[in-house]
């Protein structure tokens, strides 16, 4: 069920941590500069909390293609695409996309969030059956209740319970396993290998989102299908712009009818605006860099990562299971993660404060995000800092 | 239910009209000029089908503003903006909503639909009534839906109706009634005066949809509710950048206890990454622009407006209710109204053409949309084009 917690005790917590002047959320930026941003609430910080795993969104050339956009197009379109138009921009951009899975069709969406909703309300209906392992994103819990068909969701990467779903649903329509493919706030991938046979041995269909993948994983960035070699055994691939790629927007790639199905019945396409020219330009042009220096950037994300994680084991830190540039340092506590997470602010570093209903209760982490721009000697910041806050607060 | 129409005919209607090289969707832009679009479809046409109701997308002040926005921040912030910061003008922006519309809050969101989506999914628990005109732009069904709350629907506009449900509903913890100010499809408004008495006396909240009439109705542009002289009797207003502001992105302006709460537990806004900084300094900028030249704007906006509905009725054509920028066509069968679509582009109109599942069946329409930029030359060219176009398709 998507319906949010909705308790005041839970939003006193926030609102305490306000009144007390440690509430670390929604920052106001007032300037980026390299690894560092400055904010009105806490001065200027090393970022670790980014999404934006390339660095992309502060490249010179995807900037200027961006401008470039608003100069030939305005700041946007003139309604719903599907009535009123695409600039050549999107259309290149969804044929990029297409091209870069090697799938027949693409079509963009303004968010990821928009992305997962409009696919599974054309792919399922109350006749089917949408498995989703529980640590999905939330847009997969929404697309799939809209869609009125029957929701079943397994433990994280519990494959045997997955087996177990599929075979009670032997009667449906269709079966549809949608996974996370690179998981958002514990950073480890779902095994697609397995999911694959699973999916195979009982007819259902298979839906991957990468939403953080997408650019990280994988020889050509591509995601987890590509790390498991296994695009072609996925039905559907989600993905959005907002991570690697340093734009915004979701994107569905696929067969042409499906693309065709969402175009004229999937409300979250037909009746939202889509993205302004500025926007795909900076997505398409973010494709394009990446083809030729996406390697190099990865190579150097992910010994990044590996010497972050390496030095946080080594120094008794619990990471969860992260494999990925996502890294989770649990600490527990709401108030104590929060403590935390506000004393590393006033040592100039900025990580991700993630408690409940963000992840599970008593689950209350750090989540660090780690660029191909960072250092190995911000890198090791982090670790001192981290090391310094553990004696303090005990976690 | 929002459940979309999964049926093979329907898709093959589309799919037909592609075949036949009659196909009125997605045209793609390769330029822009003033109120004349280029297609890679239908080369040249005049621009009758746009949401852009004041022009604002084209402007000279609001596309410098937005790439400035770029050169500063890049083009994306780090992540999702309650754990990873927005800048300070999403912030100026949030601000500048509250204070025109003189409510203590206001919050940004990527899209209408995220926003529709998330104070739906704040307001209302399964013990709460959520009670929509049929109407309603299909995000408040969705927001309703994943609220969990019971949905009920009235025929558009008709209060009895809606006062018989609302007395049905007085077991009910919370009744919200949720209305477009200006309908989208059909251009009429929700007769706001009597349903705020409704509201009132059945002790009712009620949220009002301004995404087609923010800029466009009322003294100051901010809407139906504002035309009606009740910003402070309706309880939640939501609205949308994508239209008259000329950008993109939803916003809800409230109390701060429902912003606060929007901020923690609407997953479409917690869940999804907001607006890139030049989209969000190009709602801002037009806000400002709009404060200064609205007025003059809309003035002109409603000359052509009523100048074109009077010509419309004048010559016979059926325009439905609308009081509004949206005018309807009806034209009734679906093949026909993509014919007559078709033959006005090749005449150089481009209009938007929405058949079923868009509309209800069988109530197939062009619906044109004027802005403060056409001249009144234009608008004559519209209405001798619709005489010929009815001359030969006869509807």
């Amino acid at each position: 069920m998507v319906k949010t917690i909705d308790s005041r005790h839970e939003l006193d917590k926030f609102g305490q941590w306000k009144e007390e002047g440690r509430y670390p959320y929604l920052p106001t930026i007032t300037k980026t500069n390299d690894n560092y941003v400055t904010t009105l609430e806490n001065g200027k910080m090393l970022m670790f909390g980014s999404c934006d795993y390339l660095g992309l969104s502060q490249n010179a050339y995807i900037k200027n293609k961006s401008i470039e956009a608003i100069q030939n197009f305005g700041t946007n379109t003139y309604g719903a695409q599907i009535f009123c138009g695409h600039t050549t921009i999107h259309k290149e951009l969804e044929n990029k996309l297409a091209f870069l899975f090697d799938k027949p069709s693409a079509v963009i969406f303004p968010s990821g969030m928009a992305a997962n909703i409009g696919v599974l309300s054309v792919l399922a209906t109350s006749e089917d059956v949408i498995i989703n392992d529980r640590f999905n994103h939330i847009s997969i819990f929404m697309g799939a209740e809209l869609s009125g068909a029957q929701l079943r969701s397994y433990p994280h990467n519990n494959l045997k319970k997955l087996e177990s779903i599929l075979q009670q649903s032997l009667d449906k329509q269709k079966r549809i396993i949608v996974v996370d493919g690179l998981f958002s706030a514990d950073g480890d991938y779902a095994p697609l290998d397995e999911i694959c046979k699973l999916a195979k041995m009982y007819n259902a269909m298979l839906v991957v989102d990468e939403a953080h993948s997408f650019g990280v994983v994988g020889p050509k960035g591509l995601g987890v299908a590509e790390h498991f070699n296994l695009i072609d055994e996925v039905d559907v691939i989600v993905g959005t712009m907002s991570k690697a790629v340093g734009s915004v927007g979701g994107f569905v790639v696929t067969n042409s009818e499906i693309v065709q199905k969402i175009r004229h019945y999937a409300p979250s396409y037909t009746s939202s605006r889509g993205s302004v020219p500025a926007v795909a330009a900076a997505s398409l042009a973010s494709l394009e860099y990446m083809e030729k220096e996406g390697r190099k950037l990865r190579e150097k994300l992910w010994i990044n990562t590996q010497y972050v994680i390496d030095q946080l084991h080594t120094h008794g830190f619990s990471t969860m299971n992260t494999c990925s540039p996502i890294i989770p340092i649990l600490i527990g506590d709401d108030d104590k993660t929060v403590n935390v997470a506000n004393w590393l602010m006033k040592q100039g570093l900025f990580t991700a404060t993630m408690v409940s209903p963000a992840v599970p209760s008593n689950k209350g982490r750090l989540r660090i995000g780690i660029t191909s721009t960072h250092s190995i000697e911000e890198c090791k910041q982090v670790i001192n800092l981290l090391q310094k806050a553990r004696d303090i607060y005990e976690f």
